[in-house]
């Protein structure tokens, strides 16, 4: 195979096998190549990626040592990515009542969602995660798409028990605006004990959907790492109970309904 | 830019945007190349994709003309994916009662995931498709994997509605197992008139779900191209109310939980 062919099934098995450890073996075998002229490749694909915003190889040399492609977006393109967000929910039709936003249209663009997640995998980058937790229904499409970057499963918290998931652990929990009882559930068998973990959800008031979640995986003695959220909204940041977590955005007065705004959220203090 | 560096750039480009037309002369002022330069990068990588099982290019020639990538999986791939679902189904610690498989730790590993949304993909890639329509909570995760190659936005039916999505149309339906009326939702603004959609869930039984989102459907006048889903199971394959559908697995008795087996689903007698 000469080195076009294989700089693109290189870069295809890369985008397609996110933080995936590959020995240099594996690769000098499948393409009948020297380890000097593979080495070259990796080289040409590290630099394109990097130049492209698109994360970079690590390299690990020696014995048990390979390549391992690692998605980090471009901060800069991160915020202008942000910016385009921020623009699409601006835009008064989107206000229901009760302070919500309509996000249903941008969460069911695979490709916007697929951004959302790279950035997320970004700035989760470099911690220690081994499972996404997200709770039914809205945050798993974006659940899905960071671990798909980092390479690690989905435990998706329900609502409401389901006969197809076998024994199961739940918990109850006071929502945060509405301070009604509210359950969660999660099958026994979906996460093992000691599992590190990120949350991902749509959108946050003032974080009891998060805090619920939270107790449940206390149960499964999992250690959450990082929480994500796309939309943060403003109006109960007085008595918000969860404080450290990213969002991209964040609305303001939307509970209120008078002279709402979007802005970035909290990724820009984290990343400056 | 040399070569190499295109060869990069652009399979990132093709694999991170299926099924997006693209004009040449986009390529040629962004890599500052040569029409002819390009054309013989275009040439390497569709060949490489071929031969790899992904797909292909598609190109136009002619004014408005451009390339677009199609990835259709390799049939004997799909297959051999297909075989390997079977083996991991075929386990008696995931039956559960009431005729259900445990199927979450599958469903929640986005690599696995993402290779059943191209097998699907391939299989409707002939086909007009505007939106991929799924049914909250399982098929969600499906549903993007499909409409990510398909390059289409994924509209999600609920059984419940929700505030966070404005004004909504609903059916009643009888499940085909329970015999119970249910309830299916839809937001209004979700789906234009006349879309041509394809539907997709993880699991069928006698097809009560599947025909609910069809009649829900019916009142946004969409059109229903297909119908896919992961597994069906053969018991109540005589009262059957959907018909034409694929399926990758087949699971039969599970209802009666004696002998349970696992098969290749309708997906091989579609393909042959």
């Amino acid at each position: 195979m000469k080195r076009s062919d294989r700089l693109v099934a290189l870069t295809n098995y890369f985008i397609s096998n996110p933080r995936q450890h590959t020995s240099l073996p594996y690769f000098t075998t499948k393409f009948d190549a020297a380890k000097s002229s593979l080495s070259e490749d990796l080289d040409i694909i590290d630099q394109r990626f990097r130049e492209e915003g698109l994360g970079y190889l690590h390299r690990i040399s020696g014995a048990g040592g390979g390549v391992e492609y690692i998605p980090s977006h471009d901060e800069e393109a991160s915020l202008i990515f942000i910016d385009q967000l921020c623009d699409m929910l601006a835009d008064s039709s989107r206000i229901l009542p009760g302070g919500y936003i309509y996000m249903s249209d941008i969460l069911g663009n695979p490709k916007t969602v697929r951004q959302i997640g790279h950035v997320f995998a970004s700035v989760f980058s470099e911690m220690e995660i081994d499972a996404v937790v997200t709770v039914a229904t809205k945050g798993i499409p974006l659940a899905y798409a960071v671990a798909s970057f980092l390479n690690v499963p989905v435990v998706i918290v329900r609502r409401d028990p389901k006969v197809t998931e076998g024994s199961s652990v739940s918990i109850n929990y006071v929502s945060g605006s509405s301070r009604k009882i509210q359950t969660m559930v999660l099958p026994k068998r979906s996460l093992k004990e000691g599992t590190n973990v990120c949350i991902i959800d749509d959108f946050m008031q003032a974080g009891g959907t998060i805090t619920g979640i939270t107790s449940l995986l206390k149960e499964f003695q999992a250690n959450v790492q990082a929480i994500g959220v796309l939309a943060e909204a403003d109006d109960e940041e007085d008595e918000r109970i969860v404080h450290d977590y990213t969002s991209l955005i964040k609305i303001h007065n939307l509970m209120s309904q008078d002279n709402i705004q979007v802005s970035r959220g909290s990724f820009q203090s984290h990343k400056n």
